[in-house]
């Protein structure tokens, strides 16, 4: 296990499904106390007077084992007779959720109303659903996450869920990220000397990465950092596995391709772990000084996901050894 | 349908599931137009964040059809994974609530904090069950039930169904009461010199009922109203067919008789409808200048419920053709 990154914690920043599952795999191949996943909460919402966080939900039940395999979100073999039932009483029934994925949207909303923490009951859930290593919120601070678009502003799960995704996107803003800090965890990882790496998951970067680095502090520490940083690429073939990435990017003026991912991470990483299917721009990557890692990165299998994390802290843990000499000159 | 009752509305305080067979045999025979069935709200209350207000749920879901048969509560055929899930996250899972019956709860608590009223709310989700009778809450003004037992004092529902009835029960109060005005709907009601008939549906008297006559200007309307005011006992040979009423008559110092109720209800009815196995009382009511009828008060079946809700409107237009020529003497 822990020879895979070596001694030192990995600090993993993630979305939702697809970051999720590379989030599994290093969860596998990781001990409980060398792995810490930054969950994006610009994609929380207030819905039916609940407290959403969908993409804490969605690496708790992907750690879990709990997470639906097919849609990657969601409870696996959950029920829907709560929202059918909401439905006929006239209620909002857009945002789809499953019976027993309720519990954690109640039991959340009454905690944080009582005074905990966003960061105290996402660690309390998780642990009470078996997940062993460290799931942390961004930022215990609401940030919300609103696109700009032809149609006007749109809050986030309205443009993803309720819009499909379709309404094209001019901007991307982060509704209270100057009032934000770094959640305590994420805070007390960002300031550590020894990380044995910084892994950005495959998650889309404009809407799931870009918010926890808006955080106050975040891209700064980041950029500092010493540790070896490595980027997961989410294009496949320049398109995106699940999600509106290659559609948001072509609607922001950026080309779909690894290579403006690169750029849009520039300094923030060293690395990248791209697809087979974009081999052709490793030279690009080459050129503006980042390490490639060339590999198959659709993760179908809880097989596929353990390949790839294992091979992600692999490579983060050659260019460490690579750097350190560099260092000692 | 309206030669049961005549012309004329009819006003039933109901609580929860013995009531609200009543209130379903009450719709049936009745016209929409003329009946209202106001419904106790002291057994409401906060859970999970949610407002709940089982009474009212209850007559709706009755009147619905929707009602479970088995339970006399909640939704039949219903499902229990949230409450499952909820358990496994630590919530409180003590208050039972099936995946469609929580609906009701998480819109009827939307639509509060949005400011509609109690009433409002009431009145629409029911009427989304196609629900066609009026159901009106006793007041738009929290009223909370509290008993003072031998293990201290109880919400409601803490007594009631995490404590399962069993503390002694050394007196009963209305939180809120003092404060609360009759819904809007039922101080119409009240104030109608043309109503067929006042009901007191086969509720607990001191948990379901007394709540409702405490709202100031309810007890001294219905003892001033000229229109006939009939209980319909909800003892059955000295037991309750469901509930605590006999047992807390008991620990409140009161024999569990219909007299006992029947003096309970002093100067607020005319008449009482009681079952045949406490026939041997009916001549200790007529002895205090009740009118009795006596009948099978038992409602297992649909029919049964309808068959003791005309008998009861029948009663009670016997007692009007009655009460008049004496007025016009």
């Amino acid at each position: 296990m822990s020879q895979a990154a070596g001694p030192g914690r990995v600090l993993a920043l993630c979305g939702g499904v697809g970051g999720a599952k590379l989030a599994f795999g290093l969860a596998a191949a990781l001990p409980e106390d060398e792995l810490t996943v930054v969950v994006n909460t610009g994609d929380d919402f207030q819905h039916l007077g609940l407290e959403i966080s969908p993409d804490i939900d969605t690496v708790t039940y992907t750690l879990a084992g709990l997470a639906d395999r097919e849609r990657g979100w969601g409870s696996a073999g959950d029920t829907w007779n709560f929202l059918g039932a909401l439905a006929r009483l006239g209620g909002e029934d857009w945002f789809q959720i499953g019976d027993r994925d309720l519990a954690l949207h109640v039991e959340r909303t009454r905690r944080l109303k009582a005074g905990e923490s966003l960061s105290e009951v996402t660690a309390d859930l998780a642990r009470r659903l078996t997940v062993k290593h460290s799931i942390v919120p961004m930022s215990d601070q609401p940030v919300r996450t609103w696109l700009d678009t032809e149609i006007g502003p749109l809050p986030f799960q309205h443009y993803f869920v309720r819009e499909h995704c379709l309404p094209v996107v001019r901007g991307v803003r982060f509704e209270g990220v100057t009032g934000a800090q770094p959640s305590p965890d994420f805070a007390r990882d960002l300031a550590r000397r020894d990380l044995a790496a910084i892994v950005i998951c495959p998650s889309n970067p404009y809407l799931s990465i870009d918010p926890i680095l808006a955080v106050p502090g975040v891209a700064e520490a980041i950029s500092a950092a010493a540790s070896p940083r490595v980027a997961v690429s989410p294009l496949v073939g320049g398109r995106a596995v699940k999600g509106p990435t290659a559609k948001l990017m072509a609607e922001l003026g950026v080309p779909g391709t690894v290579t403006a991912i690169a750029d849009h991470y520039v300094r923030l990483i060293d690395a990248m772990v791209i697809d087979i299917a974009d081999a052709d721009q490793a030279s690009c990557l080459e050129a503006r000084g980042l390490a490639v890692h060339v590999t198959q990165t659709v993760m179908t299998t809880d097989q596929d996901r353990v390949r790839l994390a294992t091979e992600t802290l692999d490579f983060a843990r050659s260019l460490r050894t690579l750097a350190q000499p560099a260092a000692s000159l």
